[in-house]
């Protein structure tokens, strides 16, 4: 099989790749390579249920089916819940994968446990590139993807320091070629940033729907409900499954960003209890201004 | 002038309609009466900032510039921020209005302190009906309003017992014919509504950018958070005056639903410290359900 997906300086990356797990990302990475014109290689598609995998086929996501158990292409993409990493690893591991010179990667949102998974099941392995492509949605599975879902998205790597250079270069001229930014950063960083950005904002959109279904208006209540909520709402439909595994998998940077939201939160009751309503407003200013600024900050962390 | 828009039974409904308030609301549903081919009657424009009144004129949003002092139209509608409608109503009052037949309403976000306002200044007027269209932007001033802001939007109204039928008929028949649905409701209710709907999920939204804005990366942050995310900090560039207002125009519902939010927040703290997955999980996947079954429910209230 010739190569068929090109770096930047004309080494190839590719001729096969697999999809382990064929929901939303799966299927919209299938999509994208497929909408591709430089990506003509073979990809072969895994998934644990059985209709998904019927379904991609069906759509002709992928060219073929693959096993777990005989895992075998250039390019290994894992694109299963975080929780579930550990044992798929494991299991592909028992049928001897990977080979020499083959890379694998993943799209899971959480990156420290990731590497915990990859480290318990191949040791310090330097062919595997962790990887968090900032795009999703609310709906799942095969016909939810979308060929344009990474297209000037940015995609956060995190490979240790042992992960080699050729590994690297690839699977971020995978994420180049279909249109995203390729941002590298340690793993710790990553898992700060995305606690506050987005498990944060996931685990508050979860309370306050939580909180207005309870209501005794029921669902009726979310008919008066404004633009800036349905968005809350939106968040709040995504999978539940899904979402322990990321709360969980990021506990202790989640729970350090909501007791900083808490205390935000104590302030603002604070501040309507005793009707400081010059101290809000200045509250609410700054935030305001602050939002606007996007100053270029340096990277702590 | 003769009449010029007319109730589903042929009623007229005003030839004049002055806008005290020429900002996102005020100019907005200015567009819309110009964008109507009903409407053919004369818009008059008021405004405490010259500057929002010149540029009103120069838009052709209205046909002349009033004074608070003067006012006299058929219909008047009150949009500005709500904590200022008082001193608004009272420099209006000295200055005779309204005449016998001339009817007003306004659009704030919150309707138990607009009451108490018109109480206060008026007595129980009958001729004033107290509006809400559940419809806005979290940009402001004449240039960003839309002909469109309350097609198919939702506008309550929450008129006391003593408000004459001719004056609501008058106000509902101006929102329908501007393609709102209207609702009545009494104001208590309105207010608990939308203290869970609207209210409380700004306060969250200034509550998280102000939580993100206190990390080391800066404004940078912002570049690495998910589609939800940028919904809550959209939220979060709206007017500080104006929420201002309106939180503490709602203290006592807003601090009712805020209590129940942080209570859900504890709860998702404790689920998170004691690992206790399963738990969490259940209450993730329940309020996915809940949102999803809008469930026809009584008022209650």
């Amino acid at each position: 099989m010739s190569a068929s997906w090109k770096c930047s300086d004309g080494c190839s990356v590719a001729a096969s790749l697999a999809l382990v797990g064929l929901g939303l990302m799966g299927s919209s990475l299938a999509r994208a390579l497929r909408a591709s014109r430089a990506w003509q290689g073979e990809i072969i598609g895994l998934d644990a249920h059985p209709k998904v995998l019927e379904r991609a086929l069906e759509l002709e996501l992928v060219d073929r089916a693959g096993e777990l158990a005989s895992l075998d292409a250039d390019i290994t993409v894992f694109c299963v819940p975080v929780g579930a990493l550990r044992e798929v690893l494991a299991t592909a591991r028992e049928g001897g994968w990977p080979r020499p010179g083959q890379t694998a990667t993943d799209v899971g949102s959480v990156k420290q446990q990731v590497l915990e998974d990859v480290e318990a099941v191949f040791g310090r392995a330097d062919w595997f590139v962790p990887g968090h492509p900032l795009a999703g949605s609310e709906r799942g599975g095969p016909d939810a993807g979308r060929a344009d879902l990474f297209r000037e998205r940015l995609v956060l790597l995190t490979p240790p320091a042992w992960v080699a250079q050729e590994h690297r270069q690839r699977i971020a001229a995978l994420w180049g070629g279909l249109g995203a930014r390729v941002e590298i950063m340690p793993a710790a960083r990553h898992d700060r940033l995305l606690a506050y950005t987005s498990h944060l904002p996931h685990l508050l959109a979860f309370a306050l729907v939580d909180t207005l279904s309870g209501r005794p208006e029921g669902g009726r209540i979310f008919d008066y409900a404004g633009t800036g909520f349905r968005d809350f709402t939106r968040i709040a439909r995504s999978s539940p499954a899904l979402w322990r595994d990321i709360f969980f998998g990021n506990r202790r940077e989640l729970l350090l960003s909501l007791a900083e939201l808490e205390q935000r939160l104590r302030r603002l009751r604070a501040q309507l209890e005793k009707d400081a309503r010059e101290e809000l407003e200045i509250g609410l200013h700054a935030v305001g201004v602050r939002r606007e600024e996007k100053p270029e900050g340096g990277d702590a962390t």
